[in-house]
């Protein structure tokens, strides 16, 4: 089932679930049938990712998370993109399939005007970041298809430097948490959540099978900086190499303490979402986590990491749950950062994109154009 | 004449002045004959700019500029570059051949390795900022040719979002200058050097002509603030836009509260090279005035302009006397300046690139891929 922009407005609250969205770029040009080779045509189908294990927080477990699978087609090249919305994020297949079908790509020449496209879509709405990701991530698919370069190469990256990535162990019983320690042999840097009763006990849980290194997400769980910094230190004593959103977004100054007192770095993640964030967070935290559905997509992570570099402040590339459209985006970038947590793809059963690999627990690029996937349903948007 | 790069080492020392360096990024395989196709070949020729106009400095004067022109070869395409080596800045033909002599581009497979190649070539002195901008300006030269694209498409830049530029009334006796400010009819701001006893009377001169508005340059004349703060009052109200370098560029404290207290905003230029000097000139200088000669380049150029604006500053491109190669090369990122002082090639005899045009005043971009020049004596390196 199609619909073009005009039914689908007209039909506004529409349930997302199955449908397809065929948005002409350019209605008028497509109705007299002038011009269609030359306009770029977006089309979006949600999508639900089934997830490997159950991600269970403290409140709630869930095993699946919905996304949206978006094409932009120009001149004979298809651009693929992604958005994925974790509940937490407050976007879903409808807010997502609204935004898009605001979006009018006609007034633009081609995909090149990154900026006019980008700041136009910005402005249509102020959040859904997520939705507005997944059309920068397919513009800038197509412009390394057009230019038939991987966009490391437009950006003048080595793809060899791309760092390892960790792999998250989720939050289970002590049994199976050594289990899907053991399960991840293949990666070199474990992650874990931290933030609740059994801190120290998850640690010694997941040492008592290896000395890999571990990085740790607190998800703003600790209050007490005292405690906090206590806790960073006993962690540093484990082979904990950084400790990620340690407390409240709102404790400013007393993460500044935090960050000045800690012997292992502090990473930004629920604190911060766009690059006007990170001036005010130099000597707040020790670096930032960008990922592409908070940034908005590449662009503006790409001049994230910039910014931070300036400021002397390290920088982390993470994901969501995703296929591999999203990760393999990001890792484009991804040697620029000091540590990538791009395991999205490798947590769920129903991929439907081959692009990035790890190999040996590295981030491995391959030469294709753009952000480097094939899809592995041609006809999923058909 | 034309020396290889063994060659040209053991005859270090010799006058660089009308000789030709191949610079075979490989000798080994071109020896042998093998992969020559594959390797980045640099060439580099001294030559000597003609001004129009004699360039009167309050102690000195000249009529010529030395710059080295350079191009890297490569897979059958050619990326052209420039040094430009006014007095002051330390280079000349010599140090930049010794320098161009030492690079060795065969360890990188193509020009897409920026970060790796401009790394390297960094790191081989501290200095020779020209020297580094050529060979910078080359190889994205050459991407743009491979790609096929303008480098403003691969910077994702709308070419129509080009400042005007400002034109430079060069000192002189009122009559002359009153006669340069009318020739100079075509644009539609005026720069003019100040920080000498008839700072007010050269204004005056200029105003009794025409009403345009007029940007200032200092070249850090201006030693007590309080004086300064007086004078760019004054200026306020002649319609000036901006006052560059206005104090020494030791003086910190006193530009800080310079900057603090006054109407127009200050730039800093001398005060100014990489972007690692950005951050701390927060807060002293509005904004900073970037030149290839100064940033190394374009992929410093670029990533300077973002941090600026991300610390809040304001941002001009500038040149020196530069052929319309390096002026075209600068002007792929004008758009994304608030101010372009672009007119270096205009102010020349006998430039021998064809490039960026100044129409109605205004920074008017081609579309031919790379810096966008053509070269219009094709046999200059033969």
């Amino acid at each position: 089932m199609k619909l073009h922009r005009r039914d689908f407005i007209k039909s506004a609250g529409v349930a997302a679930g199955a449908l397809l969205f065929t948005h002409c770029a350019n209605t008028r040009f497509l109705l007299n049938g002038q011009k269609k080779a030359n306009s770029m045509i977006l089309t979006f189908k949600p999508y639900l990712l089934q997830l490997k294990h159950a991600f269970n927080l403290a409140q709630s477990s869930r095993t699946t998370t919905p996304i949206m699978l978006v094409k932009i087609d120009f001149n004979g090249f298809t651009g693929y993109g992604e958005a994925s919305m974790p509940p937490y994020l407050g976007e879903s297949h409808e807010t997502v399939a609204k935004f898009l079908a605001k979006t009018d790509l006609s007034q633009f020449p081609d995909p090149f005007r990154l900026d006019d496209i980008l700041d136009y879509i910005d402005g249509i709405e102020e959040n859904n970041r997520a939705a507005k990701a997944s059309i920068d991530m397919a513009l800038h698919d197509l412009i390394g298809k057009i230019t038939n370069q991987p966009l490391y190469n437009i950006w003048g990256i080595n793809p060899q430097n791309t760092p390892l990535t960790s792999f998250t162990i989720g939050m289970d019983t002590p049994e199976i948490v050594q289990q899907k320690t053991l399960e991840a042999a293949p990666f070199k840097i474990l992650k874990v959540k931290l933030g609740r009763n059994n801190d120290k006990e998850l640690i010694e849980t997941i040492r008592a099978v290896t000395d890999k290194p571990i990085v740790v997400d607190v998800n703003q769980g600790w209050t007490d900086k005292k405690l906090a910094l206590d806790m960073i230190h006993w962690l540093n004593e484990k082979n904990v190499l950084f400790v990620e959103q340690p407390m409240p977004k709102e404790m400013i100054d007393e993460m500044a303490w935090l960050t000045q007192n800690s012997p292992l770095p502090t990473f930004a993640d629920e604190a911060f979402q766009r690059k006007s964030d990170i001036v005010k967070f130099k000597g707040v935290y020790s670096g930032i986590n960008i990922k592409l559905m908070k940034s908005t997509g590449l662009r503006e992570a790409h001049q994230m990491i910039i910014i931070a570099r300036a400021l002397g402040m390290k920088v982390m590339i993470g994901c969501m749950t995703e296929t591999s459209c999203a990760v393999s985006a990001a890792a484009q970038l991804s040697a620029w950062a000091d540590f990538a947590d791009l395991d999205g793809n490798l947590l769920i059963t129903n991929d439907i994109y081959d692009g990035v690999k790890v190999i040996d627990g590295k981030i491995t690029l391959n030469n294709l154009p753009g952000i480097g996937v094939k899809a592995l349903q041609p006809d999923f948007f058909d």
